[in-house]
């Protein structure tokens, strides 16, 4: 039987908490690993190269791109972001659980070329509350946040490419329920060492 | 989309722990019913009708075969088990999910009538664990153990007709991960109510 590693994608829009679920998988959780993203959007304060992601320019991103170093890649309001293979693949290779906090047109991607992979899709309770999360988190302008919003309502159209669907209304509530597909999936028969 | 209930079926070799996991998850989970299986095995010592079983004499037993009453139902060691419809169908229609804790021949036929139903085998630790079990339980004569220890190797074999192996080491960490298996499922995008 397999030993390999599997890929959970956590995807949905902007400002539903993303990056604070899967870190506190991270934590909580043996054996899994964050996927660091590359992208060219620029560095928000608190954020740290190859922590958060690691920050490229548009041309050294397009080199990347070349030379096929990506295992899915998207341009999302005006920047770039793709997920680099090669840690990825070390992870899996060595049986731990990889995380892929990606947007949806990369989820499509992985959904394509990983067919094992597990795709959560991470929804606000309501629409109204995330736009009151992405105004809060003063990280763009008015302008930015109005295309972010109009994005997120042609993404939560498209979940049902998704295996699961997570509602963020309570931190541990979503977190305990990611918890929960990252232990079924290894308990499932065909991935279970025998 | 589809709001019926889901069947769980907790299935695995006598002694493994099987009514105890389902115990336990009935105290910890909203919204999961046990399906009170009808058998012709004698009543033990603690042990209810209507609670623990429906005890039939054989006659009843097979007049409820004659009249369909079954989803399913097996012979296990001299004995006649059975999951009686009635209830379970009230459940799922109302939405609510159904634990069925049968023998691996009743977990078989769940397979082929309900498609939609999860697999659960319970395994234990190792085979030496399962006969210590098995012996400390002293409900049966050493013969009668010795039988059902012979069934609990074939049944082993047949894993691969389940979706998950759950390996009952701990307590805790079984239910858990019984628990975890049902949350998914609850996000599982074709039964998230929408």
């Amino acid at each position: 039987m397999s030993s390999e590693g599997k890929i959970f994608v956590i995807s949905g829009p902007s400002g539903v908490g993303k990056s604070t679920v899967a870190g506190e998988i991270l934590k909580k959780v043996d054996n899994v690993y964050l996927s660091v993203s590359a992208t060219t959007r620029p560095m928000r304060d608190g954020e740290k190269e190859g922590i958060n992601y690691f920050f490229k320019t548009k041309e050294e991103f397009q080199e990347m791109i070349n030379s096929n170093q990506f295992l899915e890649w998207a341009e999302f309001v005006g920047n770039f972001y793709g997920s680099p293979k090669f840690a990825i693949n070390n992870y899996l290779s060595c049986g731990k659980d990889v995380i892929l906090e990606i947007e949806v047109q990369g989820a499509k991607q992985i959904k394509q070329k990983c067919p094992d992979a597990v795709l959560i899709f991470l929804t606000p309770p309501s629409f109204e509350v995330l736009e009151e999360r992405l105004i809060k988190r003063k990280t763009e302008s008015i302008d930015k946040v109005k295309i972010r919003l109009n994005k997120a309502k042609e993404e939560m159209n498209e979940t049902k490419l998704f295996h699961h669907l997570v509602v963020n209304d309570e931190l541990t509530n979503a977190v305990d329920n990611v918890i929960s597909i990252i232990r079924t999936e290894r308990c499932r028969i065909n991935n279970v060492k025998q």
